[in-house]
């Protein structure tokens, strides 16, 4: 058995490295590559691609599992080897269980539907949008069909991005926060709104790009291991457990969009970063969801780089390097880095009103799915939602249901992730506090080192070993829960709005 | 047949793929790759070498070419299917004569003997480095031994570089070259020095980098289609022929490395640029030789770059970015740019005496593949040659004969490209001269574009189709001849040193 395992471990470091170059063929694609070289990079990342599913659906790999299924029973099953055969076991039955006509086709009418969306969202013109949406909602419930075992039809859609995690759970997650959420924003709006103008105005990028660098330096980013460039729509990406790059981006006039997405992206290569060195080129090496992914990147972004605490330690570095903020006072700048106020953009929400964002989106994708929706009828009910959600109706398409690429791109059942991924953070944050009683204290002197050990230690290092209800469980003793979420914001917004 | 050479250029497409992903992957890796990133790389490109190799040996390939041989033999030599029969052909069955055996022991000797020259040239210790070069000398006669039907053991590892090209027609070349250049070199000698100290002086890199880009965008290149970065060791490289990407290096104290870098590097990427798109991913989109490329970056740095009439356009400009180059005159600017006096360092080596650092290296090697030297006696003998050639005598051996990295990565037969490049630049030039009378008056204006077309048209759109001396008799009427090169250089520093 030892030398079968050893045959998978090598099938899965070729798949994993043909992944890897994937990833350099995006990364490069998305930071420096000339619009020249699309159309050959398109035939590139298309031969990767095929390379990786024939390897990854390969006879052998088929065979070579069924084969060491029963020695993995045998373990403990924890063991990374159990892990191993079950993790992969899982990918190559649900990759066999999908006709490649299927993929053919679904590859096909998302390019189209890609491009119909930005000529749509241009023109803010659903129609535009509609047909090749109604294709792309067709495809994802025959997709579904494809996985008669699920009890939902979008628990299938689901679990490609969150392995284990049910349409049921999610909606009973989703119920419980959403009249919170919604309580918590209209008293935030009966109080006096906290005043952020300073945060719009020239900040030099090149002083912008440098203290991005230095607050990721100070949370732990290893710079030999990664580096930092700029891209429209930033994103990590990794080609190693060794080379976990970052992109960000900086607008001249508004100094958020580098530092919170920076401190965002840190978040997620901090993870990759963390992943136990053995794990590497098993597929074992992944975060184990885009929740946890998510919660790690939204801890580093909000629980900590908008916390008060870290303010104290960062604060007077950013006013000597912009001299217009010795103005601001560091609890005008606090609370101005936390203005809650309900917007139509999901990317600019902040902390309060995001996942209300997300909740739409996932109420109509279900809606879809269940065939209780038409698409026709999207802008809509899009608008409806708004209005319910947060009180606030879009004036066009482009600022409504246009606004995001996911759906264009054939991804449906990956919002909740997100808000996913913000309810983890909470619920990790609550447990590291009692692990680490003085963590403000560390924060105030700039010492983020005791938090990162306590993440690679908890989270990290697990790769995707873990399903992740199993992981929240093993570290925090609960499922996924928002009560922590809801205390974290409770409090937060109670002290900086005097509700 | 039509479909069986459809099927040829699908599986060639694919072979270009690869090797175009190679190429990404080793750019990265030279340009942004941060150090931890090394052994997953190794991993990666290790991958992607093996996948292009199999691909380029595979029994279907070999059928394939052998079916396609009698119809490629009923078309026009020329036509591009005929010729992409020929060189197919021509490659595979180098490759399936090397036994996989003799590739695996090149990559490791080579490898730790990359490792052991590092050490040996930092220590200028040639005895470390001397056992791996016996092995590699040993290997490349190995080599040689798989090609019987060769003239000469030295024309298998030309040919490899410089197809169709023999060591007695080289030998013969240089013969007739060297007495020319010895004797130009001891007349210049005779005469006073010119000065060039005023290149070395702090020049502001950032400005630098700017004036390079507009050179070489006044040249051609075009920057839909490539982009420059940094590199320690300043290449050119491609992903598509619409993704030609150049790098180059900047001293903030020296003007030459940037700038003449920059234009040879643009050199390359200008030919690439400018092949036959209908001969994109089939392998004939490479250069001809890396002879007929190096003539190529030359001619730009040197025929173009180092020329009075195109100084006479880019020096204001120049002086204006460095006001410290007003004091200057262009006439003195000109002279010192083109500074001849013989040196140790082969990179360093101005125009007159750089092909007879090439002809000292060709001669050892040479002289080692026909075991007439033996590789303990090199230093003696690299100095012995240093002093009849360029009347001086390395002080040690990282100035002589552990200057170079090729030999130990087991490039022997590649140094000779670089010297018959030089010819052939110059043997084009005189071509070029006659066809289009009023060159010297276009740069003057900074007009670069019908030189430009004249190459695109004679020597960059037929990318490998033909050997480099077939390419040269059909644009020129003859084979590579040493006269006009010095004729060229008779006449240029006939005037700057008033011989």
């Amino acid at each position: 058995m030892e030398q079968k395992i050893q045959r998978l471990r090598t099938l899965l470091s070729e798949i994993m490295d043909l992944n890897y170059i994937s990833a350099l063929l995006g990364w490069d694609q998305q930071t420096y590559m000339p619009s020249g070289g699309a159309e050959a990079r398109g035939n590139q990342l298309a031969l990767v691609g095929r390379l990786a599913h024939e390897r990854s659906t390969s006879a052998e790999m088929g065979k070579l599992l069924d084969e060491l299924k029963p020695y993995a029973a045998s373990l403990d099953p924890d063991s990374d080897d159990a892990r191993l055969v079950k993790v992969t076991a899982r990918d190559l039955d649900k990759a066999t269980r999908v006709p490649s006509s299927h993929i053919v086709e679904f590859a096909q009418v998302t390019t189209l539907g890609q491009q119909a969306w930005v000529e749509a969202r241009k023109k803010s013109d659903f129609s535009i949008f509609r047909p090749h949406l109604e294709k792309i909602v067709a495809l994802r419930k025959e997709y579904a069909s494809f996985f008669p075992d699920f009890d939902h039809p979008y628990d299938a859609l689901l679990d490609d991005f969150e392995p284990g995690m049910k349409t049921a759970d999610v909606k009973v997650i989703f119920e419980g926060l959403r009249p919170k959420l919604v309580g918590l924003i209209k008293a935030i709006a009966a109080k006096p709104q906290v005043d952020d103008s300073f945060l719009h105005q020239p900040f030099d990028p090149v002083k912008q790009w440098s203290f991005g660098e230095e607050v990721i330096t100070k949370f732990g980013y290893d710079w030999k291991r990664g580096r930092q460039d700029k891209a429209a729509h930033p994103f990590t990406t990794e080609f190693s457990l060794n080379d976990v790059r970052i992109t960000t981006r900086v607008d001249p006039d508004f100094l958020n969009s580098m530092l919170f997405g920076s401190m965002h992206e840190c978040g997620h290569a901090l993870y990759s970063q963390g992943v136990a060195p053995k794990l590497e080129r098993t597929g074992l090496e992944r975060g184990t969801s885009l929740a946890v992914h998510e919660s790690q990147s939204r801890m580093w972004e909000n629980l900590v780089g908008r916390s008060l605490p870290v303010w104290e330690y960062f604060y007077p570095r950013l006013q000597e390097l912009f001299p217009q903020l010795s103005v601001v006072p560091l609890d005008k700048f606090h609370k101005g880095i936390n203005k809650v106020r309900p917007s139509l953009i999901r990317v600019e929400a902040d902390e309060a009103t995001y996942n209300l964002h997300i909740m739409l989106r996932m109420d109509i994708e279900i809606a879809l799915v269940e065939g209780k929706v038409a698409v026709k009828d999207l802008p809509a009910v899009w608008n409806a939602k708004m209005e319910e959600y947060l009180g606030i109706i879009p004036p066009d398409a482009a600022t409504g249901v246009l606004q995001d690429v996911h759906w264009s791109s054939g991804m449906i059942g990956y919002f909740s992730t997100y808000a996913l991924g913000n309810l983890i953070s909470a619920q990790l944050w609550e447990r590291i506090n009692q692990d680490i009683p003085d963590l403000n204290e560390q924060f105030r002197s700039g010492k983020f080192e005791t938090l990162l050990v306590w993440l690679r230690e908890n989270v990290h290092c697990h790769g995707s070993k873990f399903e992740p209800q199993e992981l929240i469980q093993k570290i925090t003793g609960s499922r996924i829960d928002p009560a922590a979420y809801v205390r974290y914001l409770t409090k937060k917004f109670g002290e900086i709005y005097c509700l």
